[in-house]
């Protein structure tokens, strides 16, 4: 168990799972041009069972309990476990999925992108309140858009509260706003004039505050 | 009395005032989904009685004096009273606009978002110069716009001084600025040009000048 | 002389003339309603009346060296003379212009608006490196659009240099950018999208850059 | 050789090299106005000449060490170098962007530019983790994208990984995101909207990263 362990920790162990990742991706990218190809079948299984060897070995060489007393080490389990559950199944879509997901390994690999995700987290509880607000907002523009303006036009933009939903998110992200949802419901209803501009307003002063949450609790780090 | 004081400054009593707030938005929602369902809107009965219930024990436990002497109160005074004021009204959509902004109780029911919408007040006086910029640029362009391009298209851009108004927001948000409003115009009007791209530059600096001011606000806290 | 002195440093002067600026801009929105109307007429008239009049009382209340020392001052008595000169031009252009422009003196009128300005101004010397920065980024990919791009489409986009510089301000707002201009483009020329990539990415670190430069040039202050 | 050294280091000489760039600039402009004009192609040659005489004279003046020492002397090195490579070349497409590429040289001459440059290039390596990260998600949303949209639309957004890239690039700047791209795609598959609404989301967060990055970067400075 000592050599698993000295192995494992080896500076050449990290860097050649990152290598075999890389390889991964471009085996898939590499697949979506020459589908069915035997060779890139044939590099993907292989690649699999290198991932199922890696965690064979860190698992033995830090312990079930050293192993599992990391975040990310369970979510690398959880991806190599699923990618050999669903190694041979029949659902097409499920096993593209699984062969994608898997590279999101990368992240637990590479410290700097584990480092981003790190901190993303540890801001996530400075953001409660204005993520709170966003959905207060969201719900009460969506409810009296699908109240006020369902009828209007042939049901696609407020049609129903999770329809609503996706459109003031196309608002809010300034997409065709006016020129495809305000200026047709305004034609039929003036007063939803007041309706986008407001939250347009709104949204983009919530949008702000969050931006800046962000940033003071990176200052604050 | 002290009883309902007690009663009211159990630490059990918010979270149930705020579940009674997240359950209202739920009836509203699934309403969306099934208007006139019978169960719906007997639970909608329900939580306004509720409501008024818990506006009756808050003004006997803090005393008429204490109650209103915060402004979230009156706030919350007001939509409730509305709430019942409006509670049979023949006037369909007043009564389901009045059944939404019942849920901005919620405001000031979390901390949280008391928080947030308080600083946002704080910081408006520091933001009174560049709002009356923005307003005063906005005016002199859209009047500007009123005047000249008035004729040009069938009368949807800059058809009157309100309709300009509007236009500057598309504008301004970069919403199809170009191709399909400053584009037809110059076409017709050519040293428009310049009217679009000094609005566009000018425009971006002061909401830059407003985004600055905010964060900065915010640093000075 | 000390009298008018005492009259123009009177604290009830300058809101009169703030309010005076106001009802002009009022003025001029309800005449685009009411194109011609004859009470809006002499209501402009008398404005400007009474700004020559103001005007003549600074001047002669602070003397003719101490009221042009200031830079505002100046313009603010160039805005003056034009709308006296052009008074009663046949030019109905020019006429609607300079009274729209004399809205403009507002911002002398307002201390924090000529702050704003004022920061701005200052703000300026340190962008000088950024802007030309611009310039020549611009300039280039509108050398490159032309020279390549330009028998492609109708000659809309990329038809000559000034276009092309318009046609690039559309794509750093993002407005269309894809969907209009590049997609057509790269189905005719192939390698067109890394003239868009390239632009899109350099024109949104350059950008990032400008709103840096100004951020850390107001924290400096 | 002093004497070139003392020709080189005249305060003069810089500025002149930068008039003539400017110079070069205004006849590539020109001459996209006036293709073929004579006088404009005699000016550009001249220019090229005394690019190479200025290079000669810098080299002598500094020794070839003291030259090269400099890396944005060998770039402007290589700019000249290739100018003079394909002056007279057939390949009329490769000439014109030569040509073009010469008005780069205006950021090694120009102090400010070069300042610019150089902080940009200093705060990459701080910006690895969050661009490796970028281009991680990008890929993962690119194979998803193609293997389950490729069918749905006539190949045109999610055909091939680098047309999803190039589509989810349209994306994240939210250009026509919802009402080209999205919307046609979820009428097809439903659960579509996940994927676009998961994208905008963390695409957006980890621009925000970028841009805090950034400026955490300058701040350190
Ligand atoms: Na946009
Ligand atoms: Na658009």
């Amino acid at each position: 168990r000592e050599k698993i362990q000295h192995l494992v920790l080896h500076p050449a162990f990290q860097p050649t799972i990152i290598a075999v990742i890389i390889l991964n991706g471009l085996v898939i990218v590499a697949e979506s041009y020459r589908p069915g190809n035997e060779v890139l079948l044939l590099l993907d299984t292989i690649i699999v069972w290198i991932f199922v060897v890696e965690l064979i070995l860190k698992v033995t060489g830090l312990g079930i309990k050293g192993y599992f007393s990391e975040a990310w080490n369970i979510f690398d389990f959880t991806i190599v476990a699923l990618s050999l559950a669903f190694y041979n199944t029949p659902l097409v879509s499920v096993l593209r999925l699984i062969r994608v997901l898997r590279l999101i390994r990368m992240i637990p690999a590479i410290p700097a992108l584990r480092k981003i995700i790190d901190s993303l987290m540890r801001s996530l509880p400075a953001l409660t309140g204005i993520l709170g607000l966003t959905t207060l907002i969201f719900s009460i523009y969506a409810i009296i858009g699908t109240t006020f303006f369902r009828g209007v036009l042939p049901d696609e933009f407020f049609g129903s509260f999770h329809s609503s939903l996706f459109t003031l998110l196309q608002v809010v992200t300034f997409e065709s706003w006016a020129s495809q949802v305000a200026r047709p419901i305004i034609a039929e209803i003036p007063w939803a004039w007041f309706y986008f501009v407001s939250f347009i307003i709104i949204g983009a002063l919530v949008i702000l505050n969050l931006v800046v949450a962000v940033i003071l609790d990176y200052l604050g780090h």
